[in-house]
This record gives C-alpha cells, structure tokens and sequence, in this order.
C-alpha cells in the first residue's frame, strides 16, 4: 500500500462549505489526524481510525501523521478553514523539513478550504473586495513587535485587514494595544466587522465603527475584518452590507 | 415569488472545489449571470435562464441582476474563484449603492468560494501560512502608484504576497515593473510561484527565485504568490513544496 498525507480544509464549519474535493478524500483515508473539534466532524466508519489531539501539539501531530504515511495509511490531516492560513499546512512542512529526509518523496497534498475571513468577509457583504492583508494577532511564534510593525504598515499601504486568532488567553491586552494603534492610524470611523464562528449555530456578525470597537466583542472563535479608507456600509442591523469598491481614486 | 440574488464562487476550475452550498443555490435559480466562460460552467435545464456577457461589463451585470430580483426572479450572480476577491462581490454592492433605493431590502447573500490564491497556495505547499497581503496588479481601476506604494510597504511589513490580474494585456509593462520593484525591496533569492488555471487541465506550476522571474510567465489567468523572507523551497521539480513557517525569529 502506498501511503500518503493529505492535509484538508474543512472550512468555517458548515458541511455546505465543505468542498467534495475534502469530502471523496477523507473516503479513502485509512486514518485523520486533528484538534479535537475538527476530528469529531469527521464520521466515523470501519476501517477509519481518528486520531485527535489537543491544541499547541500541531508539530507532534504533524510528525504523527508524516510517520504513519511513510509506513504505507492513507492520513487526513484535517484543518478549519483552510489549510494554509494560520493553520495545518505549515506545521506539517515544519515537521517534514526538521525530520527523516525520505518523508520529503512522500506524496503530500494541500486541500484548500473556505478560510475564516472569507466565509466573514462573504456573510458581511465584501469588505476585503480591494487589497487586503491578513495577519495573525497571536504572539505566540513571533515577536509582538512584529506584529505592530505589520499593522502600522498596512495602515499606511490602506489594506483592508483581516485579523486571525484577535485574543488569546495568554495576552487579551494585546488586542487592545491593536485597537489603539488602529485608531491612531486609521481615524475612528473604520468599520470593523466581529464574525463570530461563522456558518455554525453560535454564528454572531457585529459591525461597529473602529471607535466602538472593543476587545471583549472578539473571542477565539472570531475573526475581525478592518475595512480601508474606502470601505462603506450600506446597512446596518442584523442583515449588515459593507463593502469596499474596486476602485481608489487618482 | 420572492427574489433574491446570491453571488457564488465557482473556486478555481475544478468541479471538486466547488462547495455543495454554491450547487445547491445553483438548483434553485431561475437565472445566472457572469462573465462567458464562468457561466459556460453552469449546466442547463428547463426553467434556468442563462445571462452570459462579456468582460469589463460588470456594473451593467451586477444592475441586471439587482433588477431581476426585484422582479421575483432568483438570481446567481456566478464568479470565479471567491465573489468577495476581486470579483463580483463588490460589483454588485457598487451597483446597489447607486441604484434604487428598494434595492437595499433585497435579500442578498454572498457564497464563498475557493480563490485562486488559495488554491494557488495549496498545490505549491503552503506559502502563505504566514502573514500575507493580496494586491490587484490591475490600474483599470486604481492608480498605479497606489500598486507601487502598497507594494513597497508589504515588502517592508515582510508579507508574503498574492497578485492578481498581474499582466493585463493593456500594460504588459506593469508587471516587469513590479518584479523590478520587488528585486530591489526583497533581494533576489526570494522564491516566486507562477500558478496557471490551478485545477484545470490547463494547470502549470512554475517555481523560480526573484532573480530568475520574466513578466512573460505570467498571463491572464497566472497568479503569482511572492514568499516573505522566511518562506523556502523544499523540494523543486514537478511536484514543488514551498512553505513560509509559522514562526518569526525576535
């Protein structure tokens, strides 16, 4: 048996936005490999074992399933959203850069998936409908200085902004210095999109004005969208349309 | 009958990328619009009237669907890759602003899709499983020293980048401009990912480093993914794997 690693995208959350890409392979896998959450959407079946872990064990796991298809199962990582943003993709090349040089032959894809900001972005109207960027809040892998660096960049370069992983247990002030550094950058009037688990029942879309934005409207389940200079909303209320045009003036 | 319009996402050629919610709201519709070739893609049957037209006539799409719901009629407004990526998306809500003002009740949903980046980003690895900016390489609808502006301080935030539309056949001098602009912000070594028509038989995945990058290896339907000064090529060839880690040195 040939074995291989497929690390997927499960998307936001709904099986609608599961691609049939995602779902045909997961069919043929003798094994899943994932945080908890995201293994427990994953049926169960004869002949499927599933491995689930906990969070921050993301190298263990990659190493997991780099070994089990170097010995021949057919292993599904599987991730949220997509796989390449903030999330499986990179860990498993970490774990395949760092370990047995054979694993680098293995037959390794990337199934994308409908990622966070997007699945918030399309529920909001189309904030990041002109240049955009997307940055992870966390400072857990990278320096905090890093982080104001890129903001007040993007600021300048007028990107709408998509905001991963916006607080964390570890540091909830650190959303707060990003709101003020905003605020400072921006002016007040930016609109901020809150999109909370989007596409699940515990969805929740709030869109505020930067200067009533609060840290304690995001939790680790939410994404935060920061429009640019351009962006407008067209209605407010539970049904919210904001966009950004395609165009920037001369 | 009640109309609406939804602005669906096709992804990025294959049939496997596209999420059962998109196929689902297709089956309801008794009309679809889009750009020729998207709705070449859209099967027929009875009671589906199909509205194909041309490039560069997206307000004048976008304003035919808003009518047409307004009418009754339930409408799909389809775009490649995700609407709310410099696509359709923003067309509509441009058309909406404008329009009617009955048409702000409209019942109006956006359907994400797989976006070329995305699956760009995918099938090469995962380099943008860091922070990343996407830019429209296009100035139809913007100044070109905007581009160049956002351009220099996504090198500065050291972003990996996503570019669209980067050879438009009206400046085929702007993207050669670009990577010059790139050489001289990044350093030569930095690896570029030129992914055409990625999941369709016309699918062709070319790694270089910035050195070796020709505005020619880019056409209209190339995006080009830039790495961040972390990003590395594991493996070359035929089956590339490029990653940007998860991680930031202090």
């Amino acid at each position: 048996m040939t074995g291989w690693v497929a690390i997927a995208g499960l998307g936001p959350g709904a099986e609608a936005l599961v691609t049939p890409e995602v779902t045909a392979t997961l069919a043929e896998a003798t094994d899943v490999v994932g945080y908890i959450p995201y293994v427990a959407r994953v049926a169960e079946r004869p002949g499927l074992t599933l491995h689930a872990s906990d969070n921050r064990v993301e190298l263990d796991r990659a190493r997991h399933a780099l070994e089990m298809a170097a010995g021949g199962r057919r292993v599904v990582v599987v991730s949220s959203g997509d796989p390449g943003v903030f999330a499986m993709a990179a860990a498993v090349f970490e774990a395949l850069e760092a370990g047995a040089p054979e694993w680098r032959d293995l037959d390794i894809r990337v199934l994308p998936g409908i990622t966070a900001m997007l699945a918030a972005a399309a529920r909001a109207g189309a904030p990041l409908g002109h240049d955009f960027c997307a940055i992870n809040l966390s400072d857990n892998l990278k320096p905090w200085a890093l982080i104001e660096k890129r903001l007040r960049l993007a600021a300048e370069a007028d990107f709408a902004m998509a905001f991963y992983n916006p607080r964390s247990k570890a540091r909830p002030e650190g959303f707060a210095r990003v709101l003020e550094l905003l605020r400072e950058a921006c002016g007040d009037d930016r609109p901020v999109i809150f999109a909370r688990a989007v596409s699940t029942p515990e969805e929740r879309l709030t869109v505020v004005p930067l200067t009533e934005a609060r840290p304690e409207m995001a939790d680790m389940r939410t994404v935060v969208l920061v429009g640019s200079s351009l962006t407008r909303v067209l209605r407010d209320g539970p049904r919210p349309l904001v966009y950004t045009p395609r165009s920037a003036p001369e």
